[in-house]
């Protein structure tokens, strides 16, 4: 380490720690009276956020709940969760979101591994929590959150509901300072195999998520998401990777927060119109629904803001948006980054064209945001050539990324091979700095030294008329390591040769869009092509019947 | 200390730093052809700025510099400046930004006092410098800055021409990471009695400055002041507390930034126009001569964002501002504090008003940006209401505020008294959380347990119509432990008694704007009231006049 200049402190200079306490200081400065509404249940201001807040610390903490427990929460997008956004780590306690879509036995391991003190769950979970309570080694009580007059009744250890609750505690608290690294959230992330590992991101890390992001998302001329007049609707659950850190920059800002409950298309168009919603962020797929809903095709949806990330957008969607008006890019990340660590900013001769013609640019998954450090790189972790065209692993520093997984330190060593973090992904970063994602590390196929993209050879492969769906994967060859295979769903009616695709990859090889060697010598007709159980086409499974 | 969750991190993962380099990663990824321009000397693009950021690193350390080493710099505001902005403290030394307009003995006693090692100094300063160098007892050498072609002749141990040195030099540096608590610049602020104090700022204070800066800056539709597309051209010149953090900010958004040079009135709105300037700063003296000089009477200032602080701007400005279509607004901080601590933000219904009638609001101090917490408080260190009346000594915390002053830890300790910085101002804050800065607390008359601000009175006085200049101070009193009396230059021909200006007050009694308390019994006509030598009134000598 350089002997750089140290200096002492005053000896009663107070030293800021970045804790998330610091982020709710501004919003009820810039706008006490600005409203957070969680469907059409309640709304309040400001003030009462912030008091809520409090209340809610005090009942944690008249709970037996204090420093360094953890507390799980399951529920719909609502106030309550914001404000447990913020209580559970202010009082030094670590917020477990569970992730509800997981089974009943993951749920018991997450819930197990985390060590869960205290669980806030809402009346729609109770029958799956009653059903794995017996198998919780940890928790100590359940704290009931309830959309009636009435908590529905339940065999579970209650200490209270949460309105009631907080309507008994005090509405000041006077939240400690404590080590900026102390942990404020964790939750876990699923692979393909083995349990699901845990992530875990301390004040300090959350806190410059924030800010960084709210720069991305505020700063851009090229693609202003979210300032401070707009208002904000997660359409990403929020105990989906801090539904992308957005709550969190919102109410730093101070800006009008609806929060939609249980996600349902035409009740997700209803609140963007009646509240006036400007800005939203969701996954691909959920962004599909809500376009293709009843209530949509009824519904100006223009001058809507909107994020996505966590698959890669297609460009239909992305021109089905600009045809409906709606402002939308990508962002990048994964439960591993926090999540947000590149996010699209046009070049000026992007935004000159036609909006129509700004689609392909618009699902890339952009620049790396500001203190993002992002490479691509080979199997030597040697850098490869910006130049939009190779492709490396994109691996990552930033001072938000999970510093290891829960309790695995195995696992959290090989997440940082080299002091880098590896996505995972594969991509190429070409001359404006883009970043675009090619394919998952563990698909790509690894032949004479190069890499080729499965998802970039399906996308070719479907362009041929005859193709319903194709798969592609990497089997072992002894020459070359691996070669592509691909498995084809012939669309009825049609017949097709493998020479014709073979034909049909040539002419992508002319105009320099596929190396020569990717096109497969093997090409496989099949009635079906296997898929996980949400949906995702199952490459493991095809490989090993490969080879079988 | 609570006993929150701390957890480990992989072995290898990476813990990111906040270190100034990180700030240098965005701005080139967004824009690498955007341009920095000094005057009509220079210019270039993002890609070159850091190349020569690397350049100029590489001739430091060839000089003999390193980490731990001071370096001072002694230029106008220009293009080397902002290398120097970064290239220093890079590489883990301290950037020391000499107030040139400091007396010669001054200038020794700070360059003495901050150790410096290395000078970068213009040619325009030779001759200043060649005076004091050898009182100068830590100095190693002096690079020199030119903007001619062949650098000034000078007897000073010069040990290279900056261009000279950068050309020569590697264009690739391999910046270090080190603790992000080092310290990365130091200057000096002057009270009217004593030496200069050097406050002094680490990595992670400016990174956090400019990251909520930048927010304040951009995310705020209430009075946006700099976004990606904005050109920057700072009026307050880059030795003066980090031009308020702006530079920084330009570079990490990947701005356009026009250095001035020298400040001269005609050549910074001829630059304004001719570079399409849209964002500046500076104090209300600087702006008021920008305004009334030659070439902004035949031009179109109407576009350009102008954000001021330093001291109070009158309302008159901020109309004149109103009247050119220039976007006006007030930000609050001093030397200690980085310096931005708060800044206007708009409510709704200022922003309904007429632009006219907002000028009011437009130069109060302002709402405390994010992460920033301020109070008022009393003589025993309690909250005063926030009624916008009752008025306190603003105290602050904040993760940017100088933890010390350098090497005078008994000063230190005085600013951090009860361990908020004590920023010598009295102010009060109203329901909308907007501070308004009322006094210096040493002016404030402090009279039965009331404060009565002296620049509140002399506002009130100066209304009547005979009065030229009055300058309002306290005077020991047995009773009321002070009491005020007010100086005053009768404007020539006119003619007013004691009684008729304690007449002139009683108006403003009635109307609540000051407590009857605050009329002073004794009134001193005078030829002319004592300045100081930049022009501010000399309230020590007046007090201590009265009191003989």
């Amino acid at each position: 380490m350089k002997k750089t200049k140290l200096l002492p402190s005053a000896e009663n200079a107070y030293e800021y720690p970045l804790l998330i306490k610091s982020l709710l200081l501004s919003g009820k400065r810039y706008s006490p009276n600005r409203e957070i509404v969680y469907s059409d249940i309640t709304r309040y201001d400001y003030l009462t956020l912030n008091e809520r807040i409090a209340r809610l610390a005090n009942a944690l903490e008249k709970a037996g709940i204090g420093a360094g427990d953890t507390v799980a929460v399951m529920d719909w997008d609502s106030n309550r969760y914001l404000e447990a956004y913020f209580a559970i780590p202010m009082i030094g306690a670590v917020l477990h979101h569970v992730n509800i879509r997981l089974s009943p036995d993951q749920i018991i391991y997450t819930m197990n591994h985390a060590e869960d003190d205290m669980v806030l769950v809402h009346d729609d979970f109770l029958p799956l929590v009653e059903q794995v309570a017996p198998e919780l080694n940890t928790v100590r009580g359940y704290i009931q959150l309830t959309d009636s007059s009435t908590a529905a009744p339940t065999t579970l250890n209650v200490v209270g509901e949460y309105e009631s609750m907080l309507a008994e505690a005090l509405s000041e608290y006077d939240f400690p300072d404590f080590d900026e690294n102390s942990i404020a959230t964790t939750f876990y992330t699923t692979g393909t195999t083995g349990n699901p590992k845990g992530v875990y991101f301390s004040h300090r890390q959350l806190v410059l998520h924030t800010l960084v992001t709210a720069i991305s998302l505020g700063s851009s001329d090229a693609n202003a998401m979210l300032r401070s007049d707009d208002v904000y609707m997660p359409m990403t659950p929020m105990f989906h990777v801090h539904a992308w850190g957005v709550p969190y920059i919102a109410t730093m800002l101070g800006v009008k927060q609806v929060y939609p409950g249980r996600y349902e298309p035409n009740r997700l168009v209803q609140l963007f119109r009646d509240e006036g919603v400007t800005f939203s962020h969701g996954v691909p797929t959920v962004l599909q629904m809500v376009l293709n809903c009843e209530e949509a095709k009824s519904t100006d949806l223009s001058g809507w803001n909107m994020l996505t990330g966590g698959s890669a957008p297609t460009q239909a969607l992305s021109a089905q948006m600009a045809d409906r008006g709606i402002n939308f890019v990508t962002a990048y990340g994964m439960s591993e980054t926090c999540p947000v660590i590149t996010m699209v900013n046009l070049k000026d001769e992007e935004r000159a064209l036609p909006i129509a013609e700004q689609s392909a640019a618009r699902i890339l998954a952009g620049v790396a945001t500001p203190l993002v450090d992002i490479r691509i790189v080979d199997t030597e972790g040697k850098d490869v050539p910006h130049d939009g065209e190779s492709v490396g692993e994109v691996v990552a520093r930033a001072p938000w990324l999970t510093q290891g997984y829960l309790k695995e330190p195995e696992k959290g060593a090989e997440l940082w091979e080299g002091g880098w973090l590896h996505t995972g992904d594969v991509g190429s970063i070409d001359g404006n700095s883009t970043l675009q994602i090619k394919d998952r590390i563990k698909d790509v196929i690894k032949t004479g030294g190069e890499w080729i993209s499965t998802i970039e050879l399906e996308n070719l492969i479907s362009k041929h008329e005859a193709v319903s769906e194709v798969a592609v994967v990497g089997v072992p060859d002894e020459r070359w390591d691996e070669r592509p295979v691909a498995t084809i769903v012939v669309r009825e009616g049609a017949d097709v040769s493998s020479d014709a695709i073979k034909a049909h990859l040539k002419q992508f090889v002319e105009s320099g869009e596929i190396a020569k060697w990717a096109i497969p010598e093997r090409i496989e007709f099949v009635y079906e092509i296997p898929k996980t159980s949400v949906g995702k086409i199952n490459k493991k499974l095809i490989r090993s019947e490969l080879d079988a």
